[in-house]
């Protein structure tokens, strides 16, 4: 299968990169940049739920390194929970890292 | 960019999905699995190294929750970090995930 995971990582860079550039700092998402991208890629994440401190709450449980960014290693992470929580590939199966409380379910796959 | 991040996830699925098959278990990449995907997906990471020990240092690194087995997160936080070791794209950048010392640089995206 190849080139597979090459067009998988330019993706999510091309996705990473449209949002972490709007500030200058390419490496990195902002809290205004995060919630950018949660509203213009996941924005049925944030339809699911009404609590305005929701994007308060994805940046706190990416933000590992408690710098106040969520860098690309974190944005990955993300994707891949959301991925795990709701996609059916992964019926039966227990996620290795925790997801939030909050996290509903969304369809980030095409499988079913 | 509609989609991009639903296309990288099943292109990333789609891998994990074709070697974590071999031996039943759809969920993780036993020991032959994973070295037959470094083979077959990433041959240029074992041409780098002659180390016959390479694929269970990898192993080692990656199987966080030590039960011989690598999942679908810890699949994804492999190609992730190679993708940072080795982009043109994080020239400059500081990963918050270490890399393995071992680790050589190889393209898993096409960023200059």
């Amino acid at each position: 299968m190849p080139f597979k995971l090459e067009n998988a990582m330019d993706n999510l860079m091309d996705v990473f990169n449209y949002y972490a550039t709007r500030d200058g700092d390419k490496f990195s998402l902002s809290r205004s940049e995060l919630k950018g991208l949660l509203r213009g890629e996941l924005c049925h994440y944030l339809e699911a739920s009404r609590d305005p401190r929701m994007v308060d709450e994805i940046m706190c449980d990416l933000d590992k390194n408690m710098d106040g960014k969520v860098n690309f290693e974190e944005f990955v992470g993300l994707v891949t929970r959301l991925t795990v929580a709701s996609c059916g590939y992964f019926d039966g199966y227990t996620p290795q890292i925790s997801t939030c409380g909050n996290t509903p379910k969304i369809s980030t796959c095409g499988y079913k």
